[in-house]
């Protein structure tokens, strides 16, 4: 079955120990796209401006994905500048955000994608994630990412938007902000019960939490020596996670544990390189191949 | 195969966010015999002052510990107080060491001792822990913790020490400082060419990481909801893990990867409770029982 994605697609300029670089193809919904176009057919809803490069449309397209309802507007695309600094590769530091069109954005979709089953929300204002999920026909998985900005300006529609999700996806300090609890055990049960079913919590270098309120699961990251742009590595993530459950096309505990270690290795890549460098390129025999020495590494 | 381990046996004041309590019997020796006792034989060899209450030499005899080398001197026996803060639960704030009859502490075994294959050199002055291995007859294993402060003033006695051990643990901090790594993949690395022929890395709240020169190992912790007391965790981890491995008394991948489960798992236990309130009562039964859990939570 096949996924839509709802996120950004954006221009990066991002410094990190290992160099630097400007007007990166990037966004929520390009990283996403990378990873789960391995597993289904992805279709992105998201702006750009009118100097978005051709160069990149053609890019996207030569992935295989579906640009239909990737709209171009008047205007600047969204344009995001950050830096990793010293050992806490974890955290940007946000140096610009420039929202142009995506500020006046309003998700729409071409004929034919209401009926898409897969939905992931990538982070935006939940507003508008609500305003794209009410178009669709009733997808069977819905899962949905936010960050702090949102937790902490639109808590109200953020938690109304919960309730009609399947999946929350969170990194640690989200979980921890939105559910005002002081351990990740009981935020995901506190996140649990204000809607989804199953929560997600991405703990960085430290791996990811799981819960569907009948148990919880552990998967530690991939051991990455290097790590050259974590920028993305959360969508990558959700991309590899929610292509695999489509690609399953249904849901149980083994389901479960394989697409998150399946999300876990996209990452894993998608760190290696600047930008969509390594993940564009990526096979999904590269992805089979660590998967085998990850269990090896995870499993006892 | 029977298990000695040199180290503290303490009073300590411990405050947290659960309670106060003064006095508790603890140390490093105490909270790993704990764990170890319920895998095998286990003999301390430690200091304690002529303060040191006659219960609780009653106490650790009643969970079948050799204390045939635990030395009785004229002085005070060592006293820490601590606290735990807030959210950061890993972390002990020291208020008070008392080093007693622990600063002039030279250990010496009793007759017959120096042949107990498993020795597990608990967190103390490396020279101290250099002095012990000496007298020790060519153990089958040697595991080796420390701490920061030892890391900071007696670096070349550690490093030296290190050389001739097989398993050193140490936590994130401390293995990166060591290793002057700034990730603790990296970190692994370096501390593995020291000389130990396996690496520990405990990460509190986030698992443990193994490294033996050909592969990588993770688990998480135990999903812990409330963490009552959380000192000696490490050592209860570490006699979980060093009984396992007596007890098997051969070294192997699967032996290890289960090895490290049981010290999860008992130190589970450890931190639900002040001081050795929950770790000595535990019978083999519940590591088991958890463990059942723990497979189903941490393995895909």
């Amino acid at each position: 079955m096949s996924v839509i994605v709802l996120g950004t697609v954006a221009l990066d300029d991002v410094k990190t120990p290992f160099g630097k670089r400007q007007n990166l193809l990037g966004g929520s919904a390009a990283h996403f796209s990378m990873s789960a176009r391995l597993f289904t057919k992805v279709s992105i809803v998201a702006v750009v401006g009118g100097d978005f490069p051709q160069s990149n449309i053609s890019f996207l397209k030569s992935k295989g994905l579906d640009l239909s309802s990737l709209s171009m507007q008047e205007g600047k695309t969204f344009h995001w500048a950050g830096e990793y600094k010293g050992e806490d590769l974890n955290t940007a530091i946000t140096l610009k955000t420039e929202l142009g069109v995506l500020s006046s954005f309003r998700p729409s979709i071409v004929k034919g994608q209401q009926g898409i089953p897969y939905l992931f929300l990538a982070n935006l204002d939940p507003d508008i994630q609500r305003h794209l999920l009410k178009i669709m026909r009733l997808p069977k998985i819905v899962a949905l990412d936010s960050m702090n900005y949102w937790i902490d300006t639109k808590r109200k529609s953020l938690l109304r938007l919960l309730k009609d999700v399947d999946i929350y996806c969170a990194n640690d300090k989200e979980a921890m902000s939105l559910s005002c609890e002081d351990s990740l055990i009981k935020a995901a049960k506190a996140l649990h019960k204000i809607g989804p079913r199953m929560v997600l919590i991405k703990k960085g270098e430290h791996g990811v939490l799981f819960y569907n309120g009948k148990y919880f699961f552990s998967l530690p990251a991939y051991p990455a020596e290097r790590v050259v742009d974590p920028t993305g590595a959360g969508d990558t993530f959700a991309g590899g996670f929610m292509g695999y459950l489509a690609k399953a096309g249904k849901v149980n505990d083994k389901i479960i544990k394989d697409a998150l270690a399946y999300g876990t290795i996209a990452a894993s890549f998608n760190i290696e390189g600047f930008g969509l460098e390594v993940s564009s390129k990526l096979k999904m025999r590269d992805i089979d191949k660590r998967l085998t020495s990850f269990r090896k590494y995870a499993s006892f």
